[in-house]
């Protein structure tokens, strides 16, 4: 846990989800805030589902709370209440960060896939040239989706539950994105030597991999957006085949400094 | 400040209030709470006038928010969101502090006048007897004035801008406490022998008294609810006659051990 300190003048950053006991932005962000000699702490605001929509509104109307993180379930949902997108956030219609400005209007953007491509920098991991197939199309997936195509990829297979979520994100990105094979499909290819699970599969106790994923090759790279404590399944399944992986930590770790960036450019 | 720790599984308080940078419920309760080795923080929250009817609810909705505290001007126009209300705080229509039950239902109640006769017992003041000029019917002057009369004031005259309020507030004491005698008045009268500013005059930089009270006399107990770093105008002048008083801070203080009794009764 962080100490932090706080008094009337604290300014409050809150992160929404559904459910909160997991997030660690409460921990980091409030450090960096203090490191960046801010009075303001990031809290976890546990909104339900159905009260989504009149509490987030609310939140923003209160006169010393300056931003916003979303979290599961909500990356897709708060866009309606931002007055402006950023680029990547208007292309995927899904944020993770809120800010007020100086005139009381809000700007959204996404940072989860800037993180997670960034965690790859990080570690040394080419992305460009490669073939990937990304589990789930929500608000990460779409992101992260982004990101990789503007980061060189040269396919890129989409696999979700819901499959008209893979098709309009395939349609986003292959119009973005030309030189990069965009694709929704039904299961995971053979040919990938990238595999990023962006579902929740592995947020519960006892959840397994997001897809029959078979065995690996040791040149695939595997990627989850879970954070957790001990490694998710898919991360456990890559340790095991001695693939080089980024975890959700890595992502939200990845994420910092843009996003201190963009919290403080207000 | 007072040195807190958050994380994901924090619940929260929250103050609210307009203004709201010089409340001093964060740092003592975010103590407080640690040091009863609950994972908790109360954060300062500025709630506008015009955002109040919606704000309140949505955050009663927070499933992590167990605790609101209602400062200025809020204490009178929060009562409609509790399910039930403390002996007190049905009495005078008010209220400074709201739990979340274990069944998601919220219990009311006020603390200022408790605080504030709490404060004069530390100091070993005698209430008992007193002929008291309360200056304000708000919700803390009708809390003040509320356990006053059941410490056993001899008199109560109420004296409020707005007279009604001073006159609804009398006859509900009248009413409640028949061996004081109350009255609404237009000013403060010549004989009391303790004067409690309950308004908001003295948080404002360059305010003055709430009202000519004159000189003092030495067996003059004064009081103030305005918490203030440096002694309010009213408390100086009872410093410069050289009577006993009661700040703010001293009635803040004074109702900590009820507050976090309460807090801790769900």
């Amino acid at each position: 846990m962080t100490t932090v300190k706080v008094n009337g003048a604290t300014r409050l950053y809150a992160i929404i989800g559904d459910p909160i006991v997991q997030v660690r932005s409460p921990e980091l962000y409030t450090e960096l805030f203090a490191a960046a000699g801010m009075n303001a702490v990031m809290v976890p605001m546990h909104v339900m589902p159905e009260e989504f929509d009149r509490t987030v509104p609310a939140l923003m109307a209160l006169e010393n709370l300056d931003g916003l993180i979303a979290t599961v379930p909500y990356k897709a949902r708060v866009v309606r209440f931002a007055t402006r997108l950023g680029n990547t956030a208007a292309r995927i219609g899904a944020l993770n960060a809120l800010r007020r400005e100086s005139d009381g209007t809000w700007t959204g953007d996404m940072f989860d896939g800037l993180g997670f491509v960034r965690a790859a920098e990080r570690k040394g991991y080419t992305l460009r040239g490669r073939r990937a197939a990304l589990f789930g199309a929500g608000g990460a997936g779409r992101a992260i989706g982004c990101e990789l195509a503007a980061a060189g990829i040269e396919s890129l297979s989409i696999v979700d539950p819901l499959h008209e979520r893979a098709v309009a994100l395939a349609k986003t990105l292959a119009d973005a994105f030309p030189a990069c094979r965009v694709a929704a499909m039904a299961t995971l290819p053979d040919n990938a030597d990238m595999i990023v699970n962006a579902s929740t599969v592995g947020m519960r106790e006892g959840d397994g991999l997001p897809a029959d994923i078979g065995a690996l090759t040791r040149d695939t790279l595997v990627g989850d957006v879970v954070v957790s404590e001990n490694p998710t399944p898919i991360i456990r399944h890559a340790m095991r085949h001695d693939c080089r992986h980024i975890t959700g930590r890595d992502m939200f770790y990845g994420q910092q400094d843009a996003l201190m960036a963009f919290f403080t450019a207000a």
